[in-house]
């Protein structure tokens, strides 16, 4: 008999509840391994009373971490604070813990991976990336001897929920709103829209891909500031936008970054639509592997967490990386190719003039296209060969400076995949 | 320090070394585990020579399973003896054993389950189903707590090449031509193209999806027979055509069969083209969940047989489920929808002749449409609602005695998920 803790129940607190109630039997036929909720922490009691659980309520987290029967305490309080100060101290009163509280794990992760085997305990969190898609299990397992070299993430469902509205000619606001009728968006949906959600994310699989201690120092572009006429441009070009999270390791340097990107229409990828999540990874031995699966959601996520408890029950221990420090390459030197958009006069002697600014910057234009007029502005779309970043950011500011440029260059990385 | 033994030095069996040998490091380092391999076993001494293992190697099996220093033995020979004896035998010596051999589990898995409890030790199968894609990990562990509901797998490469060929309109001889060249498709193909591989890995995913004994009589139906025209029909009603391994439960009945299959084409299923493997689960709590990747080859089978083993080194011991018999639903109580191609004169009447039949055998008709005639004789699709497969089997006996019935009617089963 496994005794556990669970720590905040909230929505997947208590979905967390609700599985263990209706399907404990099935999991102790499947694994041999028979849960127990011992005890439950949450604020408001009544929560524990609708549950069922009201004999083991508390309202002080210590109870739990301080109770030498529960094995693994179960962090769902979500957020910074108090929730790293619940890990560590589960972690150094020996309990294994699981959580799926991505901001923690990306801030904090490093010191409480090196709490836990300083503990001999550990610290599992694949609810904390892509919902229910088993992407952590599969890299520290599965995928234990590959030497990855990239992943590419659609992590965030409101964000790859609004593009595919976009898709269908919607604009950003429009979908933004639908998103959060829906409840695939928050009311303040900075957090998914900028792109910090993916961030976390990707620093979370980045350090297991690619076997470095946690760095959340991502460059993050978000999707607020994409139109809807270069998701339509692109798709003429044969491509799609999505808001990917990319990881690569190449020559020994590491990349990480999430920001929209267009990728050829042709790719698998470009299948995950609506609020579906899908990692793709190419390894050394394994190449074009793809999880999917819903990113979010009570259930699911409560059934990944439940995956969690069960590997510790299984294992007794299992090894919290504790990798090297790593350096994230630069933006300015990262290499892509690029899409351009230019708004200019309909006049003889335009393209020369900022062909002349790409190519002094060392860029090299594979494609130019005119598009329809607009009173006498005509939007321009150039296509790029590969270029290096700062290059390309130098090339901008100069081309902004022209007097024949009537507004901001629009620009969006292409990734050949 | 793990000890194993390999048996098998083909294909795989110089992958796993060969990843052994480059990455255990990296392997080390991500999982504390410390491999090593003891001894070899191969008829041929040259294999474990040009391996560099000639020191280690051994022509007697035996050896292996006797070595009480080897504490997991991985089986790739293959086949069904001397494989299931082997494993057998390893288990009684109260050896962990990693295999890649669908077949042998599909057929002695049962008994070879038994044994390894009976011994305390774990059979593991990764490799057996879908080449690289942690398909059975994620069942035993991340879903353990899911009461699934239904699988739906492209479980062969070999067939999926073959179809997707067959879609750009290339005819069954010559995409079955393409593949052998490219190493696809076996000289003799009769293992793949009639669906017997997806159903041997069918029979194994069910048994973990639905908790029960291996039970391979499925029903089988392969993609020999299916014509290009059928496909483009399909195509044109907005269907693709894969060979799906299905199985569902429902109502406490469990249905499991592989046969070529028209799913709509906005299905996730669909991006799934070329060699490519995929395994579509749906849930009470994880639904429109996804693994895809590569089903064969030798790095990415490898791969997750060293996941395996990796499994094993931290766990010591994973159940190996017991289940209870079952009975597959009869296929002639199937329901479905079905797509039926007649060729039948251009004359007055014989719409009226087969709809009374069909009628008469409670199967209504959802559409009807007639193709391009062909001197007098026209190609008819129908499209029906659901219906049982003993009806539409009844009824297509009866429409093939008609004398207006000029071939064998064509008959292929609509799935809607």
């Amino acid at each position: 008999m496994t005794n556990i803790g669970i720590i905040g129940l909230g929505t997947i607190g208590s979905g967390v509840v609700s599985i263990l109630k209706n399907n404990s039997e099935l999991i102790e036929k499947r694994t041999g391994i028979a849960l127990n909720i011992k005890k439950v922490c949450n604020l408001h009691k009544d929560k524990a009373e609708s549950l069922g659980l009201i004999e083991k309520h508390t309202t002080d987290y210590k109870e739990i971490i301080n109770d030498k029967d529960i094995d693994i305490v179960i962090e769902l309080v979500g957020g910074y604070e108090p929730a790293r100060t619940i890990i560590e101290e589960a972690l150094k009163s020996k309990k294994h813990v699981v959580t799926a509280n991505k901001a923690v794990i990306a801030k904090h992760g490093n010191e409480l991976f090196k709490t836990a085997e300083e503990n001999n305990v550990s610290l599992l969190f694949e609810a904390a990336v892509g919902g229910c898609v088993p992407i952590i299990k599969s890299l520290k397992q599965s995928f234990a001897s590959e030497r990855i070299k990239s992943i590419y993430g659609i992590l965030n469902g409101t964000t790859n929920y609004i593009l595919t509205r976009m898709k269908e000619g919607m604009s950003y606001e429009d979908a933004l709103k639908k998103a959060q009728e829906l409840g695939f968006a928050e009311p303040d949906p900075t957090f998914d829209v900028e792109g910090l959600d993916a961030s976390q994310k990707l620093a979370i699989l980045s350090s297991l891909a690619f076997n470095h201690k946690i760095n959340d120092k991502i460059h993050t572009e978000g999707i607020s500031k994409l139109s809807k006429l270069d998701i339509k441009y692109a798709n003429e070009l044969g491509y799609e936008i999505k808001l990917l999270a990319i990881g690569k390791k190449l020559n020994g340097e590491i990349e990480l970054r999430v920001h929209p990107t267009m990728i050829s229409k042709s790719h698998e990828l470009c299948s995950v639509i609506n609020e579906f999540n899908a990692i793709y990874i190419n390894g050394e031995n394994i190449t074009d592997n793809m999880l999917y699966g819903k990113g979010a959601g009570q259930l699911p996520t409560a059934t990944v967490i439940i995956g969690d408890i069960i590997d510790i029950a299984n294992n007794n221990k299992i090894l919290n990386n504790s990798f090297n420090d790593i350096t994230i390459k630069d933006i300015n030197s990262i290499e892509s190719r690029y899409y351009l958009r230019l708004k200019v006069p309909d006049v003889p002697g335009v393209l020369a003039k900022f062909s002349k600014v790409l190519g002094d910057n060392n860029i090299s234009i594979s494609g130019v296209q005119q598009k329809e007029l607009e009173k006498e502005i005509v939007p321009i779309v150039i296509l790029t060969h590969k270029a290096i970043e700062k290059d390309i950011n130098k090339a901008i500011k100069e081309i902004e400076e022209l007097d024949i440029v009537k507004e901001k260059p629009i620009l969006i990385r292409i990734e050949d995949m």
